[in-house]
């Protein structure tokens, strides 16, 4: 079989764009209308995309923004959304966002073992560490966890949710009428996890889905991060301004991975892109300076100051002058490096840098025709960038349909992407392997020695 | 208005009944059946039910027995599960339950406002402390709280949630495209509450839904239980073998309320009953008989060791001999003593007590024909022992069917039930008030004072 692109769709309701939700297509009150996100989830699926992919923050507004202008201020916890999308959907997968430093591992490994089940084998988990004094503040802490220790609470973390959701083998469940035999005790299995930061007796009290167990996601781009994902992953999110970057990140997690004797194939790296569609140039530049104009300034400073770790406040500055030097963070260290490499390589000032970063929050962005988007697209795919993308359509649903309907057959037409689902569950279609169960794999060995 | 009687529906995708798996109208695998439990919530709106309620466990069998013939040792989590059957009902309410011992309140707060919101204002929350070291020992300790400081910490995390729900007002959002203004910071608040078990600045990231916020729901009946039901429930959820228990709950239930400057119709006091319908008496108790002949020995022990809170293992006595005594238990006091008292009462040896409470784990069983049913209900509830019941079909879907084609036009008929859904919400169907935003009574206070 010929490697395709995957692609995820990065949909929140309320729209990537800061000012997005002002923009005649979307609908203002997207953000919480269960309506328009089944809408988004049914194009996404006609897009014949691999998952629809949801962030998360645990602070209003995602820890950020608390001015009037902040569409993200209020929406849906992820997975209970998800939950209530998938009937309506047959093959797209479900990506949701949890944290591991405010959620315990049974309650993780449960709701998402849940989603999973609901959705016949289409869940995946994005597991962050999740930033910010304001979110620890939810959470009986008065301020955020550094950075090493959030990384390591969260290596264990996912480590006892794998666990739990080995609990049941796969045919543990026989259900005879006639006998009375429900399950077999023999094939449930205590976790008996004593950890630095978790004691977890188990068993989890959901059974495995068709697809054993969700898909393990991880957006980390810092050392703490890179080492995270190599050794949990199976899809990575990562944002790149250049292909050059791209490369080196798609190098070395595959490196890290083969080290830990991971097989680098499963293990998709799959970059965000911000894609501004149009016919011609002219039409997609046109869309993009449409969107631009409708940022309000205060929304602008309050997205940089988000994104800056919350360590800079920029009002007061003047905003068509440089950004000036912020004091390093505990917070999103490689976001924040991230917009300030890009203030520097294009000389920006305050206001171009928002207006820049508004689209996307510092992933690729591309403003062009379909050909010139699926050219990108595939020189990042053929040259060791990018296993697939994560699409960030700016405004919803419109930008969403233009990717569907002119970049999906584009790169169609160039044998880069499917033409029908591949399987049914989100596993299948990524091509990842099936995750055989620890026990039932140490039974089969001791069979095969005897 | 008449006052009608308000029904729930416990519709576990298992059954009620300890061994409705093997009953043949029952698909053995329907506990973790998405299908089934739809058409479970369908009957239950066509049967004009209030509200389906589940039950919730944080370990494996609810904490209890690991027995192969458990049918309960596995299934969903009930608030993925109640998101993705919203979408599909129009009129019905879910009540799902959940933890206030091992959740955190930003995290119980959020994720029934965000089922508030996916249903349109149709959710409850099922407030419960959850019993048991075997669930304790999922979440980092080797032994339950005590009894009274489970319900401490549980009296605070509800007025957390409660504060929570209320960092939005109902007309906080604007969504003007044209000024850019998204919603009013100042009808947005922060929660900042400093307390014994939980420190949460908020403010909430998800509004308010059509019926302001969830309905709150509680099901102790101990002491502790019943100041928490007073203080702070809506519904409340309870297990009676006789009318006079009934009564004297349900009176001391609304003097408390009163005590508190509540008004007593607005806490809905709701016993469960199992219902084996049969068009004559013989029919009913055919059923009832056939049910408890596909008990496994080794289920009905198990399900006694449970419910005693776990501090007594029949295995080895005599099952045609009495029930031993049993040391006290730090789990579910109210739901022990009502075993003990049901063993006495029946001079019942350990084979009948576990038949008899097979049905509905200490709820009130009535095997009958229509109008016997309806004579029961009608009395209890004429008779200050019920505002209205949670209906437990001891098999699932006919005794379901059962209850909804015979029961229910008979309590039609004698005018004690709806014909129609009063209101689209949970709280409008239930007559429970919409519940005022402080931050909007306080200003309305301040402007009326000007």
């Amino acid at each position: 079989m010929t490697r395709k692109i995957r692609l995820g769709a990065f949909l929140p309701g309320g729209g990537q764009h800061v000012a997005s939700w002002r923009h005649p297509d979307q609908p203002a009150d997207g953000a919480t209308s269960f309506e328009f996100h089944k809408r988004l989830a049914l194009t996404a699926e006609r897009g014949l995309f691999d998952a629809y992919f949801l962030a998360d923050g645990l602070a209003v507004g995602f820890g950020g923004a608390r001015e009037g202008g902040n569409a993200r201020v209020a929406g849906f916890e992820p997975v209970t959304l998800f939950s209530a999308l998938a009937p309506f959907t047959t093959h797209l997968g479900f990506i949701a966002t949890s944290s591991t430093t405010y959620e315990e591992p049974y309650t993780t490994a449960r709701k998402f073992a849940s989603l999973d089940l609901i959705s016949e084998g289409r869940a995946g988990w994005n597991v962050v560490t999740t930033t910010g004094d304001l979110t620890a503040q939810n959470f009986n802490r008065d301020t955020q966890l550094p950075h090493a220790d959030r990384y390591r609470r969260a290596a264990e973390h996912v480590d006892v949710v794998r666990k739990l959701w080995e609990s049941f083998e796969d045919d543990a469940f026989i259900r005879d009428k006639d006998s009375g035999v429900f399950f077999d005790p023999s094939k449930l299995h205590d976790t008996d996890h004593r950890g630095e930061h978790f004691n977890v007796r188990g068993p989890l009290n959901v059974s495995r889905s068709p697809q054993g167990h969700p898909v393990i996601v991880q957006a980390g781009q810092s050392e703490d991060g890179r080492g995270l994902a190599a050794a949990t992953a199976e899809v990575i999110f990562t944002a790149h301004q250049h292909i050059e970057t791209a490369q080196e990140f798609y190098r070395d997690i595959k490196a890290r991975a083969r080290g830990l004797g991971r097989n680098p194939d499963h293990i998709l790296v799959m970059p965000g892109v911000s894609a501004f569609v149009g016919r011609t140039e002219a039409e997609a530049r046109e869309k993009y300076d449409r969107l631009t104009s409708l940022i309000v300034e205060e929304d602008g400073i309050g997205l940089l100051n988000g994104l800056t770790g919350g360590t800079l406040d920029l009002h007061g500055y003047d905003l068509d002058g440089p950004l000036p030097p912020a004091p390093p963070t505990e917070g999103m260290k490689s976001r924040q490096a991230l917009i300030r490499q890009i203030a520097d390589e294009n000389n920006f000032t305050i206001r171009q840098l928002y207006q820049w970063i508004a689209s996307a929050r510092g992933h690729y962005t591309i403003v062009g025709t379909p050909e010139q988007i699926a050219d990108t697209l595939q020189k990042w795919f053929e040259n060791e960038a990018a296993d697939g993308f994560n699409i960030l359509p700016p405004w919803l649903p419109t930008a969403l349909d233009d990717f569907v309907d002119l970049v999906i057959p584009e790169l169609q037409r160039r044998g880069l992407f499917r033409t029908a689902y591949e399987g049914k569950t989100l596993r299948e279609n990524l091509g990842l392997p099936f995750p055989t169960n620890r026990w039932a794999a140490g039974r089969a060995a001791l069979q095969a020695a005897e």
